[in-house]
């Protein structure tokens, strides 16, 4: 199964870490894919630096061998923020918009949480 | 691919006709549909006028020739709205609750945001 | 058509009752089984007296004999909670995680809502 965790504000960056981890522990389902969308400007600040971006490092790195895991930030968000794509921890993905990616991939089935 | 929101707060009431925009510029996938969800009251009242009223009229119009978009507001938010389905923008529409209009739509492939 | 509800805070299991019962109470469609996944540790206490206690009975017995009606509450959360699982409403279950059944429940064909 797969799960797209859905996040805007940094309230809920300061927990989506645990809630992937969560996920991906639970041994009575196999997850195999976790992706986080963010869709908001100060998100994607709060994602460059101190404790946010420890999370996003931690989520992308949540999956092990086991799982795949992304961080894609919206493309719109993306031109409100202070921050660019390059600030934010390797591997974290530039998305169309939030919104779009969040249509997509609960078009070809996954799950979709907003947390 | 088809998309509903589910708008309960005036806060979200004042940012979702900038998703719709977002979502049907998207030019990576193609959306033939979308729905707005209304199922509060103070979001009904604030529909009826002012910033909440052209927000509303940005959505149902901003389909274009190329998707259908629609506002539907929950028959018992609406019992405890001081507004009147006639008090909305030409073109909203009464759902037989909020809930079930999620349910149904979902349950017929449509994507889930809580914006 | 099934359902599920997901509550994070005690605004959300105030009127999470409320929402269950308009979702039932829709004629225009069938609705088999709704459940409320409960994924805070502040909402499992407040689920264990008082005006939450009663919002949870209230969805237990939502459903009459046409649809079945579950409460399950996450184990990671009740492990952060001061309530114990015999603390809450005869009836309410452990999930193995929240989201992990928020995941399950949507990948078997269940609609989300996030109230």
């Amino acid at each position: 199964m797969r799960t797209v965790f859905h996040v805007s504000t940094t309230d809920q960056l300061s927990y989506v870490d645990a809630k992937v981890t969560n996920l991906l522990a639970d041994d009575s389902l196999t997850v195999t894919a976790v992706a986080v969308v963010v869709d908001n400007p100060a998100v994607i600040d709060a994602a460059a630096g101190g404790d946010g971006r420890e999370r996003v490092e931690t989520v992308l790195a949540a999956g092990g061998d086991d799982a795949d895991t992304a961080v894609r930030v919206c493309a719109n968000a993306l031109r409100g923020a202070t921050a660019t794509l390059e600030d934010l921890p390797a591997g974290v993905e530039r998305a169309s918009s939030g919104v779009g990616e969040l249509t997509r991939l609960q078009a070809d089935g996954w799950s979709y949480i907003r947390p």
